[in-house]
């Protein structure tokens, strides 16, 4: 990523649900948060973080996710002192509940918290150092978005904040999604207002589309929800 | 990726075999082209690259691979003009052959083909604009290397070269491999040099290691071996 100096930065992939989950950090102080860590793969998370010499202190979530189990819960076991991060529109139990427009500060970088709800009511966007990348989770996908059918979804409320919080980004802002489901890692905020066969569409069929996509109930949804409403820590009795 | 005004980068993944593809390009003349491309994906990379505005010069080949089938001969289809790229001792026909030591340049960009055989006889790695990046094929992988039991594969020779070529990279060169199995998307030399398993070991415990494996016989070798030779472009007969 071009003109973030002091920044590591690495995109993960867990094939299963094909989650992006992003390592961010500050290579001075050292501070280091995942953003959409999945249960499966927190232990390479944690690894990861080790070898570069990073210390976690966020694992954020851009919502509530229906498709796996989020790996906060388990990296709060993992790292001890990680604060666990959510919309607090999610409804969802976390360390930190946040709200639009607040910033999350790692070392001289920071995300600015932007609610995209839609997808889901507590969906939100993590856009860094003023533009230069935005973390999209489920509003936005490379040539797609996520389904507007459960959890609060609402396709007209998608297309408004998508085009209203993420297209007035800078043209060449980073686009990095949760997941793709074909390979590609990224794209940026020219690419998807120019070339999203969705969100290109006037708002009228952007919703007829969307109310019309006869999607399956999704496999991990029944699982994924309930530990995702506790931000993936399972309570011991 | 830092440091690298005016370049066009993006990571593609094929979920199959696990294979990384490049696209790199010049945002000014639009050349563009891509390392290790894999048939299954070709219309995507292929149609990326329209979506961009962006003439495919050149399919680079890191190596005659044996787990898939290489993108180039598709794409020659698909893209009328674009040139296939192989090392001259890989032994495959392709429209260019190089030798350790040449730069292909795409627009103010280059890469330098270095050869670092040693998986294969014909195995190189690509070095971006003087060491900002490199393209490592199976010569080495995140927290590991490619086999070396076939092919030509010698364990020595890939250890040597290794330490020689790639490890003489500056330390913040990043690193992108042709394979990832546990979704890392790239390393770093310094990384590598520091805590990759196998590298960090001596040359005599490497071999030791390397010619212990017991890796079964790979499950496309039969049918990728003869096309890559080729470099993919089946003979209409
Ligand atoms: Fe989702
Ligand atoms: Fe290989």
């Amino acid at each position: 990523m071009a003109g973030t100096d002091g920044l590591i930065f690495r995109q993960l992939f867990e094939k299963e649900s094909s989650t992006y989950t992003y390592l961010l950090a500050d290579t001075e102080s050292k501070e280091a948060l995942l953003i959409d860590p999945v249960v499966e793969t927190a232990e390479r998370d944690a690894n990861l973080c080790k070898d570069l010499g990073l210390r976690l202190v966020y694992g954020l979530n851009t919502h509530c996710h229906a498709d796996h189990v989020t790996g906060t819960g388990k990296l709060k076991e993992l790292v001890p002192g990680m604060k666990s991060v959510i919309a607090k529109a999610a409804g969802a139990k976390a360390d930190m509940l946040v709200e639009h427009g607040e910033k999350i500060a790692f070392g001289k970088h920071s995300l600015e918290v932007r609610a995209t709800p839609g997808h889901t009511d507590g969906c939100i966007t993590f856009v860094l150092n003023g533009g230069t990348a935005c973390f999209t989770g489920d509003a936005i996908l490379i040539r797609g978005c996520g389904r507007t059918d459960f959890q609060g979804g609402n396709a007209a409320m998608l297309y408004t904040k998508v085009h209203e919080q993420i297209f007035s980004l800078p043209d060449t802002c980073n686009l990095y999604p949760a997941h793709d489901y074909k390979g590609m890692t990224s794209s940026t905020v020219l690419e998807e207002k120019t070339l999203n066969p969705r969100l290109t569409k006037t708002k009228e069929e952007f919703i007829e589309l969307m109310n019309n996509l006869g999607l399956p109930y999704p496999k991990q949804i029944d699982r994924a929800l309930p530990l995702n409403l506790m931000c993936g820590v399972q309570d011991i009795i």
